[in-house]
């Protein structure tokens, strides 16, 4: 099975390699095809997003992929924003729960952001009306929206989650918001098994701090999606232990969504889990659900165990003995 | 001394009217001069916001407000939003602490959340370019971004804070953040002696639940502080504990920014504290500093020594009995 590799920058290709290498431990053997993005790919071909990475995801439809830099100064935009955008990547998938031995002020939390990932004011449109005025323009669509909140539910169907929470500001954006917010409506309709809510972001995010537990699965526009997906890291300690996915109807990519953390790039302490997570997302998206649901128990077991971890989750460990801790706990599971 | 007072809907005159009392008993004179606003001001003269009460605003300059509510299914645009743009009320500052006796996961928190209130996507510029696809307008322009950070940096001096984070997300809107950052960075260098930070929302919005003591005071857009403003609040307790203001350059309005709860109005039994401590602000700005202080440190011991609280704070006391403990704490402090 061939699937894509970019490493990324800084730490990008030290916690890609760990992903790796527990994937070919849970017996699941992948051919990588490498491509480039970020820094790296900037300074090779002078474009952060290499045309040959995109045309190797359209070919290979499965990407893994470290954290990418975006060059300042040059007028590129994100790499990742690009990405989602040329394959149309249109959900961002971030789910969070607290991990044992992961000290946060918060227990039990365990919930899904679903995230509009092509329109809000990701379309890119802006301009400057006269000097010192600038219009961004925040584009929400009725099929991006029922596609996004379809999604949703699918997910939540799939995964046996219980609700689906739609966010917006309808208060204030009556049109746009009032338009998705009839999506979602529509939408839910078709999921009475499922139950449905509708809330604020201003109230989301306050009741996210006050009581996290009362959600389950959450979906909304791009840059609520933005905030709300690192929130929740937060609230389970961080973006060093969450994956994150990209689904489209043809492509899909898997991707730490922590820096690149160039302070410590190539001492070899930095901490895997998050790509090695997105990994487990991948393998259960292409269809490997045991080895995946293996790979993430073995994860938990690790962090339970307390032993080898890096530095940032307290250790003394490096991602050398990260990694074969969860490939310990793999065997053992 | 006059003062406007709309007491608003739902519990609102309940919680004003301990306000109202608490203020007398600092030893403040007012003489309120009632305007009304909200669904019972539409129930009264067929609009949430009459022209007599902004008028009464403009006469008396300081207005302290309840919650007030905006009909829904009458194409009202929301009250509140609507009295802070036709006063130009452009700053909306939340200061948010750790209150004793509040158990919240976090402590020492201690932080300012400042608002630009007049652009963003508040202008209320929408647009179907066709059925199905509706564009928001986001507004940025220097004049108001200027005004905001220099109103952020002048509320820091004033109350002796050391740090100004300013919130954007200039990786995605260029132009827009891009121009607001700039005006940010200019306005900081005339004020060398406090430092100056730029923070991504979606970071700024994890960081503040991982650590949220390593902020102080905060400013940004419309849209993002309403957001940030109501995560800080669930920091410390939520809405019921949280004073509000908006401030002009001729007009400040003080408030609760919590709902008007009509499952328990008229029960006797709503937390005042929010009105309360929204009524210390007010008195603050008008030059009344110690009586403003008394007033925040008689809240603090009656939340310190827990008698007499309100259910929503785990008592069983009604409005009346917190009111009189504070006056109480008030007279022995
Ligand atoms: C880098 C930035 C443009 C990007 C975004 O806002 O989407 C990032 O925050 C993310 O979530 O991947
Ligand atoms: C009611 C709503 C439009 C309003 C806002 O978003 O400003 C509210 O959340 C507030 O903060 O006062």
């Amino acid at each position: 099975m061939q699937i894509v590799l970019i490493e990324g920058d800084g730490i990008g290709p030290e916690v890609t390699q760990a992903a790796c290498r527990v994937i070919a431990a849970a017996g699941v053997q992948v051919e990588w095809i490498k491509g480039m993005a970020g820094a790296a790919a900037a300074e090779r071909y002078g474009e952060p997003l290499p045309e040959q990475t995109l045309e190797m995801i359209r070919r290979y439809r499965i990407a893994l992929k470290g954290p990418c830099t975006t060059p300042v100064g040059h007028g590129y935009r994100s790499v990742n924003v690009r990405l989602r955008q040329g394959l149309d990547l249109f959900a961002s998938v971030r789910p969070v729960r607290t991990l044992p031995g992961i000290a946060t002020p918060y227990e039990q939390v365990d919930l899904i952001v679903v995230r509009e990932n092509t329109e809000g004011l990701y379309a890119g449109l802006e301009h400057e009306v006269t000097p010192g005025v600038v219009e961004s323009v925040r584009l929400i669509t009725r099929p991006a929206a029922e596609r996004i909140v379809r999604f949703a539910f699918d997910l939540a169907r799939q995964m046996g989650r219980r609700k689906v929470s739609f966010c917006h500001k309808a208060d204030v954006m009556r049109l746009a918001d009032g338009l998705f917010l009839e999506c979602a409506r529509r939408v839910a309709e078709d999921y009475p098994f499922i139950q449905f809510e509708e809330i604020p972001i201003d109230t989301l995010c306050m009741e996210l701090v006050l009581e996290p537990r009362r959600f389950d699965v959450l979906v909304m526009e791009n840059l609520f999606g933005d905030v709300v997906s690192d929130l929740a890291a937060g609230l389970v300690g961080g973006l060093g232990v969450v994956p994150g996915a990209n689904y489209g109807t043809r492509y899909a990519v898997f991707e730490a969504v922590h820096g690149s953390a160039p302070d410590i790039a190539g001492r070899g302490i930095a901490n895997p889990i998050a790509v090695i997570r997105s990994a487990a997302l991948m393998l259960e998206y292409i269809g490997y659900r045991q080895e995946a649901q293996r790979i993430e128990q073995a994860v938990l077991a690790t962090l339970k165990a307390g032993i080898g971890l890096t530095p940032d989750l307290g250790g003394d460990g490096t991602t050398m003995t990260l990694t074969e801790q969860i490939i310990h706990h793999l065997h053992a599971g």
